[in-house]
């Protein structure tokens, strides 16, 4: 546990917090042990142990109306507490599910097997995001357990489909529109800014994500017997993904970038503030260069520009040694991250028709979507965000700092749109925590200190006049 | 078996084909039983049983000196007969190795239980090349227990790596010139022409094949976090293959044209008169469109020009559902096919500084060569190649074509140019037999009529006054 200064939360709650801290790591170590990834079908009975698990831990907090919903996927599990008469009504949203573990091999130990070591947790979804879910109830219980009652109301969201784009959220949240009513929600989510500094999100980037299949002949060709006479499946997508994006960085899609809200000089220099050592941020990545769309700095291309990337890409022979084939077919899955004032839909339509247009007439092709997420922002002098402010600093602290994320939360734009609800972004994750990748960690310091954080929150919260 | 003109061999050997058929059959399959991969590691035992195996066949039928060679990979069989005094000596040439079978789930049955339906032999070598190595040992079998002799002198080279990219061969040959005297070389690696017309490979093309990895950040990144900011090894992997040749099938490295020998007018007008339909070509492959380098016709494509092929392509994510990743690193097969006069050192050094000209400096790669072969060209008015049109006259009852394949048997240019040996190429496989591929097959009639023209073939190279 860190040192924490006496002030930031009451006597009371920090005692029970000390007192109950090895009884809250086995908790943690046992939700991390559920393979809970959402976007493999094999893994549904996973997902929902996890919806079953946290809405049991949700009961014996003192959460009331625990409810594991159906929602034609993965379940959302919902709560509420609702008797802090006259103070404001806040949802919180996290996600129980992860991501794919692959490549296994190259975890340090099972991605399923929790260990702690040098602060560190190193588990998939350690981080991201079931540190944030755990942390909320772990921030319930101890006011519950030591006040009995939360200086706000609170309604519980915490969804089983995030890493698999939330494929059912929308029409969920739609249906439960009247039990879902609140002031604003907190989702958590985000990390903090390089070097572990406590930071508040404000601007994240939406998503579409797609599988381009590529179709050639009936069966793997010799590629003596047939090469120069028939189109090769993997040349075809090569040229494909070649025509999206350039090789400066610059994504070569005709009106990709129409809807592209500009930085102003302040949302600049407010980047260039947050002074990010490129050098080093080059040389913790391991890449010869940092390499992007000309004529933005780092931060400006993860935090306010869309980009394009093959996820994963594969066809034909993969094994050891020459096998001369012209596959029959080739395969890519392609995400474009987006940022406001993009709409996932036009810009979705613009990348197929780039690929109708530049795809040559020798293959066939077919694009199956995988979901996708609309871009959001946060104004930074909002009362409930200057609250966070009040409470990291507090606990933390040092002053946080505002970013802007690359990634997607796509529930953002979801309860602005469809619950009518501001949205704060509250995370705690480690910058470098490895996020869908091979030992994935959280930082149990920011852990530790990030419960007491969501605690002071409420308690600013509840002394909002105004939100 | 095939109704066979009575004439073709003589009635003593037709009789000791016609008796000793199942038991031929049986040893067939067990050949093909053997998984002799030779580009796989794990089956470096099995291609060593498959050289016993061949090696025990060659010594019961009567073969001398038959030895088991070492080569520093998969071995080579040697045997030889050198009783016909004033006759000619042959080299006997074909492999005993074979491709890798994945994908397996699209075979019909397991690639080594051979199978016989509607009288093909499904199994993986069966038509590359396990069936002429053992059309050639029957051939011998049958000619030495009627005859007590061949007609002519043989020297057997077997070899284990054909599919490996003959890494060990030519220095074995190099090794073993004394011992390989001969006059010329009859290499059976060769199909029929489209429809089964029998047909006698006169020109090969050489091959260069490597393997490029693409290596980015030193893990797999969230594609969110850091999407922008670094270069991602499949969008450069994409970029440099589409930098290797263009939509139009032309290959774009400089210089890579250079030295490939113009079709004359006459062989041009050869080419036609195979009478190609290419639209019957294109559906029985299931492609919406041939493609090819633009002027030339799909023949010409396949059996006079270069092409540049990516064989395997992988990297990222592979699973289902979306992971949003930048990956670590991405990797391609690729395979250039040559044609005379290209030279495989030049035309990989042209590769390589292409790739190096094109490939982003915010990644890292590097190219790892798995082999390559020489193109070749046989001239169809030499007296050994007319002597095989007789003999595929003779027992196929048509006029054998000459054609150019697009594949490559390295051996050719090997043997031209380490033994000094004339070549002659005489396969009987079916030209749609699926070699390199799932359901590869073996049409038991080339198979049965092919002994008899082999027979047949020593004989009319017996009677030639000169080669």
């Amino acid at each position: 546990m860190p040192d924490a200064p006496a002030n930031h939360v009451s006597d009371e709650v920090e005692r029970f917090l000390v007192a109950t801290q090895e009884k809250r790591l086995e908790s943690f170590r046992a939700l991390l042990r559920i393979a809970s990834i959402s976007g493999i079908p094999a893994h549904a009975a996973d997902c929902r142990a996890a919806a079953e698990f946290v809405a049991a831990d949700l009961r014996v907090v003192g959460m009331e109306h625990v409810e594991v919903c159906e929602t034609g996927g993965h379940p959302v599990v919902y709560a509420d507490w609702l008797h802090a008469a006259g103070k404001p009504t806040v949802l919180v949203y996290a996600h129980y599910d992860v991501q794919p573990v692959d490549p296994l091999d190259l975890w340090e130990s099972p991605p399923f097997s929790p260990v702690v070591k040098d602060g560190q947790m190193l588990a998939r979804g350690a981080a991201d995001d079931k540190s944030h879910l755990h942390m909320h109830i772990r921030a319930m219980e101890a006011l519950l357990a030591t006040r009995g009652a939360l200086p706000v109301n609170l309604r519980v969201v915490f969804e089983g489909e995030e890493e698999a784009s939330s494929v059912h959220l929308d029409a969920w949240l739609a249906a439960n529109r009247d039990r879902l009513q609140a002031d604003f929600a907190v989702i958590s989510d985000t990390p903090f800014f390089e070097g572990n500094r406590p930071a508040i999100t404000v601007g994240l980037r939406g998503l579409i994500y797609f599988q381009l299949d590529v179709t050639g002949s009936n069966i793997d060709l010799h590629s003596g017997g047939y090469g120069g006479a028939v189109d090769n499946p993997i040349n075809a997508l090569c040229q494909i993904v070649a025509a999206l994006k350039g090789p400066d960085g610059r994504i070569t899609i005709p009106g990709f970038y129409d809807e592209v809200v500009d930085l102003t000089a302040a949302e600049r220099e407010a980047f260039a503030r947050l002074g990010l050592d490129d050098e080093k941020y080059r040389a913790s990545l391991g890449v010869p260069a940092l390499h992007g769309e000309p004529g933005y700095t780092t931060l400006e291309r993860i935090g306010a520009r869309p980009t394009l990337d093959v996820c994963g890409i594969w066809g034909g022979f993969e094994g050891e040694g020459p096998k001369t084939i012209i596959p029959a077919h080739a395969h890519a899955k392609i995400s474009c991250r987006l940022v406001a004032d993009q709409d996932s839909e036009k810009i979705f339509g613009l990348v197929a028709d780039q690929i109708a247009k530049v795809a040559p007439r020798s293959i066939r092709y077919s694009i199956q979507r995988l979901g996708d997420g609309r871009p959001s922002l946060t104004p930074t002098d909002r009362p409930t965000t200057q609250a966070a402010v009040r409470a990291l600093r507090a606990t933390f602290g040092v002053e946080p700092l505002f970013i802007r994320d690359g990634g997607s939360v796509p529930i953002c734009a979801s309860f602005e749109s469809i619950l009518g609800l501001p949205t704060l972004l509250l995370g705690f994750a480690p910058p470098d925590g490895r996020f869908h990748a091979p030992n994935e960690w959280m930082s149990m310091a920011n852990y530790e200190t990030g419960i007491r954080t969501i605690v002071r929150y409420w308690d600013e919260v509840a002394q909002l006049d105004h939100l």
